[in-house]
């Protein structure tokens, strides 16, 4: 039977200011993506997020990023190898320890924002980025954008890893994402988010615009939970994938 | 024979600003209270100090204080026992990364300035610090400040600790540090302190002002590396100690 | 004629985290605490909040905390007198700028969370606030909480100043809150905070729990922004004001 | 008679860090650009800085920078036009405050690190910096690279500017500085820079390591502080410019 896993970014509230709907998205996902206190979160988040995650059973990933809390970590920033290493590292330890003493256990990694487009877009970068992860835990599983050089990273190093695409976004024929300044680039109908996943889930692949097939590691799919159109989205897409016979439980990891 | 332990605050330079002589105090040393980034450090100040104290075969510390980089975490900051816990775990597991990535691992924790300070005089706040630390890793051994508040939360929790006293202060009576207001309150001269260490280290005891023993568990000197007096009061101390007889090597810890 | 200035807090987003309802509040206020980016706020959320007071003409003034954002600036912090002067003129001075930015300027201080509550109590710290704010601009209108230290603080320095009091907490015989862990000391219904507000202003008295009158300078009432009920007792508070005939404008300023 | 500036970044220490040599380097420049808190400084070290410069007479600047201490705002960040407005708005702001206090007033601006690094490639970045700036004061001078898209865009404002040269590199024939991995690119010997110097403001034009002259507003030199090399260059630079007879005080401003 195919299975699929269903991933979010969590843990995104900083001091008074929540953001997100973590505890309604931890009824749809079987992973979740926490952030480390760089670009959101902070001790106490990640605490109270942890907790969460462990009571639900929820697979407990790693979500680090820039040190830009103001920008959220969506600015590009200039970094050496080695001290994207470090960073990554940093942050990786840091929610290794908040998970256990919540009782869990990291188990993935993922890069947030702007540190996931320049790595997505850069093999050499992604490559010190899980470089800096699996130097701290070697068993670590990489969660990377399909079919970007992310993945091309993983795979020269050998890791573990899960392939990732996106629910609610357009995919040019090379696989990339279509701009957001073009119509449709994202998609706001749950319907059409779900039938999407469906599809790219049994046929392996991701499905471009254009409708042509782009053979694709589909492990994991990344759902938003900021406003509502987005946690109905992600609803819809659980349900249709269960409807269809697709088991969502967290992903193996390959490699 | 009898043994004792020499640790000293490293990783404290910050970005392009550095503090301290850690690669000379390594040469003194057998522990290091190497700082977590929030203080003081950085991740790739860290990464660099973690590598250096691996090689030197230096017992690893992880050195967490109060979030304030401009105040050196010396500021007194209001702080609720849950949201210690979480601080003192962050920053453990920040530092057990790094020490990881640099093929070492951390085996103590030593609280930071005001921190440090305040948990010394409650030891309610030392518990819940300690308690943070504990839920990362039951193994780790605390380092307290040796007949203070601290020790009390220690031997409170039943977990591994080690006892410190310091090679350039005055003791009270009561075992209390001799304010800094005081004349000789602080100890300049590299032989008197050396001769107040062997003698503290023979007799399990700090001696106050007075001349007065205070029983205390004397497993750890603590030695400074700012300044050109405080290396040369740690090497005059470490030479006083080996020529005493007594070996320098990392403490077993306690309990 | 009576007349009272009505004040908020505004400008308390950060980056993507948003707070408050700050359109909301501007249509009921006349002067607005705008953060200055140490406990809230940041550059460009300053300048959107100084354009949107500015476009509503309203009264700006500059409200700065200490440097904590994930504490909110909540949380007490040691610091030193100098340092205080200086912390307070550095904000103070952001806000200046950003309100010359948006073509207005910064006519009043108050200091926020802990900063505010220490200086209530300590008339030499609150002293040491406003001589930074001074020293910036001599003709700043400080706003202090009527009958506390930071009164005692502006008539001791003989600056332009303004008395505070709350719409929304129970006042002691003594002029101070009921703590927040007493039954009352917050209050919630519109109607009983609006009547409150329309008996201190008219006798110039802050009425305590008891009904004791202490005679005080009610110059502005302190609204708050964040849940419902906050913004339904202060346009309560606000139509009770003015179907009482009492004149809501921008406080003067005394001294 | 001819006459020229001299400037150095100033007030670079953070908290208990030092960096820099202020004092002595006072003794050489006319005019200062101190750090605004950004990428260095802090309210404490502004307000002693400021309060050094005003005493020996020193032309202040703002000197602002990304908000990035641990790389000390040397690394390229994205940022929109308008988030570099509202940046530079409030660091000019904090220091015309810090300047205010200490009895001087700011007079100049110059922008730090990768922040003037982007500027002086890209006119409308340099444009948006440059207006955050006159939104605060309309009168301020401008410090710019001379010949660079920096200069470009101060022509282009219309604003007060002055033109800066370096004393310590070498530059190629279209006035770009040569690359720090070529030899030859910075100058270390005293004799050599200071020669340069006195050509360069005497012929009013940058001088090419091929010899070529480019003509340049030469309103101020660059000096810098850190190393014992830096501060003889300084020094050197400085005795050279009053043997030949050109007067050193701070520049008046074009436009």
């Amino acid at each position: 039977m195919a299975s699929v896993d269903l991933n979010a970014d969590m843990g995104e509230s900083h001091g008074p200011w929540v953001m997100g709907q973590d505890s309604a998205l931890l009824d749809v996902i079987t992973s979740a993506n926490i952030a480390c206190g760089f670009h959101a979160g902070d001790w106490d988040v990640m605490a109270a997020t942890m907790r969460q995650a462990v009571a639900r059973g929820t697979g407990i990933g790693a979500h680090p990023g820039f040190p830009d809390l103001q920008g959220f970590g969506r600015r590009r920033m200039q970094i050496s190898g080695d001290s994207l290493r470090n960073l990554v590292a940093y942050q990786l330890g840091a929610a290794q320890a908040m998970a256990r003493a919540a009782g869990g256990a990291v188990r993935h990694l993922k890069l947030h924002g702007a540190l996931s487009n320049m790595s997505a877009e850069d093999a050499a970068l992604a490559r010190a980025a899980y470089e800096g992860a699996l130097s701290v835990d070697p068993e670590i599983i990489v969660m990377v954008l399909a079919a970007t050089a992310q993945q091309e990273a993983v795979e020269a190093l050998g890791c573990r890893w899960a392939g990732e695409i996106f629910a609610d976004r357009a995919y040019n024929d090379d696989a990339t994402l279509v701009d957001r300044s073009q119509p449709g680039a994202v998609i706001h109908d749950p319907a059409l988010a779900a039938e999407r996943m469906v599809a790219m889930v049994r046929e392996g692949a991701i499905i471009a615009e254009s409708g042509k097939r782009i053979p694709a590691p589909v492990d994991t799919i990344c759902l938003h939970g900021d406003g509502k159109t987005a946690l109905e989205i992600a609803r819809t897409v659980r349900g249709a994938l269960e409807a269809a016979g697709i088991a969502l439980e967290v992903f193996p990891g390959r490699g």
